[in-house]
């Protein structure tokens, strides 16, 4: 298996934690069993370990580097990305009728989940291309359907998301690039783009680029962005390639990790000959990208919780065969494997808390959007929505933190190698040092969830969250254990705080909205381990009436019991000091004055 | 300056809340003064600027290389290390007589922070030989010292620390390399070890590796390790060099940070050609290196604190400069510097509070280094001793913890320039990730901790520690302001928990080591915070009473007195749930099975 992730794991997490299975029961997914999902996440894993983990550390020491005339990236990614788009991975989500699986969602994560812990670099190309061609799919023209999303659905045109510009960086609202009419219906594009993923390559035969840029005469700000297909290669109407346009490799930027994704600086329009498509309505541009950037967002957190993973399996492997120190003090006694050591096992579970936790709150985040689609009701899909909204910034952030802690904690179990490169740990340490910042940082995502999400619908979100949390804490005192009667007194009480701590911000931030907003990083934090201990007593719940069986299937669910455990002894008290800093209104942000640092 | 580090908090530090001029007291350094310290930290300061930074990045993206006969390090590392060294660094703390500087080690460890925080994979060269050149000075034989240490205090000769063995890692007392008398009274050294940094490079003459080894009949365990000089070149009576040992580059390491700084892996003896010299007396090498061990545990933290220090100032620079974002949401008003959003005042806060405490930390560290050896009473020398042994896990951890924290969050101010190479924030984060782990695990710190540290001599310095926290926590109820008389109740209170966990725990370890040891960890991180807490009131104390200067002078206090509030505020609480997890004896690591995971 690659040590990529635990396939018990994730089929608890499906089958018995999600029950996806029941997504068969919409008719979009009538076709679909177990056994399709089974067989497409047997297919993602056969990929992953043949073609994708195999040259992760490769892509890694070989930077994509540009010649003066063209990108070059080892031949490995190609052959990658050329298998995942064959498997028909990139059209994952589409009508069978185009030449789609038609799977959920939550199913399709979990084959994406497996790529990203595999070889996360790699994905990016694949994970971007499919993100450009459903802005297509949803805001194209259906002549733009037929010249650009059929050859990007099958790999031959790859996609990118070009957002930011060197001036602007997260303030999308300072975007200059500007789109003039043209006389032939087309747009010219000029300006400079930054942090371009898979901005320039030769894996691909075309790149369609899907640029934010500003017409003349638009309303300043957010409202004023209009969305721009700009293909790197002209595209006639019969779908033949035509002459290059005018898109300017300005430079390839060297990251810390996920270095097999070329990420580049593109200038448009340098010689006033690139031409750009609008894709829907003017103005609206931003809208559609935030449509997709939520599924980005949760794509983004996938990703860290599977680089946590495969660290972790990385690491529990190592303490498994390590044989260092002893357990008493007699120096005659032979050395012991190191995960006997007491603070081993607490780096080790510590890992597995994390990791597994987010692995399944980012499939939990898939299924909202199964049933924010297709579930048999308005007030279902309605549902789905808010709690989807709502629990986004947590779905992007928790694992992009805790992630990087986890992979902390591998290196940590490794001693000195686990520093070096050569053991696979470090990588995936730098590898998710990106999570928090791309894709909207951790700051933007606490500000989008205390500013705008458990605001929203006057509070229905927090509410309909309340309610799922209700139930679980329920189930949990159903079951007449001692243990998850306990967790679920705290889990209770740590929502009951979480409410009161947001009334108070609520009332502070009508009154002085920086007051309210000035920690909300912390609130972030304190709101995502919320919503951690509920997954985790979820999991629990789920664990409990198998903890008794025999063997390994045993072991599986009382390890669940175990790291639930940790989880509320170790990590959701964590959030008590949380609570009481945030209800404070603590002004020392606020208060210190620039000169003063 | 060249960010490296605040010459007004150095200040502040060294003559303000440490007052070391009173060392000058001392007849040691009775020819000392401000002026003489000033001068030494103004030569640092200029090496390092001109030296030591301008070759920081270098360096990383220049590891060295073995072409097969010898290792190549970029000519900077040279001409870095010999103004280092013709500057006086390597013996600033010799007799006058010697050629050193006679310095206190307090100010000495301002002048190597310094370095540090300019370029630590070039410094790591430096203070390894400082540190061997100890070793000999310490317990070496007239004629070692003759031999030996006059090259090395001069850079003629670099030096290494040789401890860890491939299958021994943390264990020491699983060294096996063997040390066989010989007829003329050497010893014949056989046996692998790894992570030796600077363990081969042509930058020096010779290099002298200090080697731990077994002599055969010697007793079991950490009882039974000898201590040996095992030149690369032997040296002959007169101090001429001679043939090459029997030491070979088994390879070299490549690391994710501190990649300045050659790691190899050296076999000793595949000829049965390698000779070393026992220094002091067999067995007692482990003494010997733990003497010298300890100082490289502050010089460790002093280390992290600096790599966080100079990335905070990094980070403070690039928020002032970096426009980004607006204030209100009227989209035509001009971007403002990032620093004017609380989130980044938030993320530059943490920094200080972090990055200079850790320093301050370091310092007194090192003050007590001088208590120690030349206080005027038995009575002062052995409180000394008692506070820094209690202290030393604490200031290797706790900065090599929250330095990369620090750093960590420089990156996040930077958003995606700070994940770029193209910016230097990256790379102290990956160097700053190794302190964690050498000369030391954090495990093995939190270990010594609890396990030794705290309960030695019947719990004298933990009470010698309360009784300092106790007189800060007066004087700041001295000095009428509400703030600070909250802070000493917080600090207080906190001191009143720790004692209390304490004998909890002390009371569990005695019928179960085990037990009390499983959560050594949070112990050590609660530890540190509460010490954090006291340095932070300690320097808040010293601001106070000039919190109303004008100008720049007042600015800085102001600066001290967020700081500390930040402390108190943000992360002081944080130890709450830790005395509660402590207290109820927690067995989750411990009882989380091996096949559970």
């Amino acid at each position: 298996m690659d040590k990529i992730i635990d396939r018990r794991d994730l089929d608890f997490v499906l089958y018995d934690l999600l029950q996806v299975e029941e997504l068969t029961r919409y008719p979009r997914f009538a076709e679909h069993s177990r056994q399709t999902f089974a067989s497409a996440i047997g297919t993602a894993l056969a990929i992953a370990e043949q073609k994708f983990a195999p040259c992760n550390r490769k892509c890694d020491a070989n930077e994509p580097h540009f010649d003066g005339e063209r990108v070059h990236v080892i031949p490995e990614v190609k052959e990658a990305i050329d298998a995942f788009a064959q498997a028909g991975f990139i059209a994952a989500m589409y009508d069978e009728a185009q030449g789609g699986m038609q799977l959920p969602y939550c199913v399709t994560l979990a084959c994406y989940a497996i790529f990203r812990g595999a070889n996360v670099a790699v994905d990016a190309y694949a994970t971007l291309t499919a993100g450009a061609a459903d802005l297509i799919h949803e805001f194209g023209s259906p002549e733009q359907k037929a010249r650009y999303l059929a050859p990007m659905l099958t790999g031959r045109y790859f996609g990118t998301m070009v957002l930011t510009e060197p001036q602007a960086g997260s303030s999308l609202a300072d975007v200059e690039t500007s789109a003039t009419p043209r006389p032939d219906g087309t747009y010219a594009i000029k300006g400079n783009k930054i942090f371009i993923s898979g901005g320039d390559h030769e894996l691909s035969d075309n790149i369609v680029h899907m640029v934010l840029a500003r017409i003349p005469g638009a309303p300043p700000g957010v409202k004023g962005i209009s969305l721009f297909i700009v293909p790197k290669y002209r595209v006639d109407s019969e779908g033949r390639l035509g002459a290059k346009n005018d898109v300017a490799l300005a430079g390839l930027i060297h990251k810390m990790g996920y270095r097999g994704t070329t990420s580049t600086m593109l200038n448009f329009g340098e010689n006033d000959g690139c031409a750009g498509e609008l894709v829907g309505e003017p103005h609206r541009g931003l809208t559609y990208m935030f449509q997709m950037m939520n599924a980005a967002r949760v794509g983004v957190g996938l990703g860290a919780a599977m680089l946590g993973y495969t660290g972790y399996l990385h690491a529990l492997d190592y303490a498994r065969e390590r044989l260092q120190g002893r357990s008493g003090k007699d120096p005659h006694a032979p050395p012991v494997p190191i995960i006997r050591h007491a603070d081993v096992r607490r780096m080790l579970l510590a890992q597995k808390a994390y990791v597994e936790g987010a692995l399944a709150l980012c499939l939990y985040a898939g299924l909202l959007v199964d049933r924010q689609k297709y579930a048999a009701t308005d007030e279902e899909r309605r549902e789905a929505r808010l709690l989807l909204d709502l629990l986004t910034p947590i779905v992007k952030t928790w694992p992009s933190r805790y992630g990087v802690e986890a992979n902390s904690l591998a290196i940590q179990v490794h001693g000195g190698y686990g520093y070096t490169r050569e053991y696979a740990v470090e990588q995936f340490f730098r590898d998710n040092r990106l999570n928090e910042i791309h894709e909207g940082t951790s700051g933007i995502q606490a500000l989008d969830l205390l500013g705008r999400k458990v605001i929203a619908e006057n509070g229905a979100p927090l509410r309909l969250f309340g309610r799922a949390l209700a139930e679980t804490v329920l189930a949990a005192r159903g079951c007449e254990d001692a243990e998850l009667a306990q967790h679920a007194a705290h889990l209770s009480d740590a929502w009951e705080r979480l409410v009161e701590t947001t009334r108070v911000l609520g009332g502070a931030m009508a009154k002085n909205p920086e007051l309210g907003l000035a920690n909300a990083s912390v609130y972030l934090d304190m709101f995502g381990h919320t919503v951690m201990a509920w997954i985790w007593l979820k999991q629990a719940l789920v664990a409990w009436p198998k903890r008794s069986a025999d063997g390994a299937e045993g072991d599986f669910y009382r390890g669940k019991l175990g790291a639930a455990r940790y989880f509320f002894h170790w990590e959701l008290p964590k959030t008590g000091p949380q609570h009481t800093l945030l209800r404070s209104l603590d002004t020392s942000c606020l208060e210190m004055q620039e000169g003063w640092f």
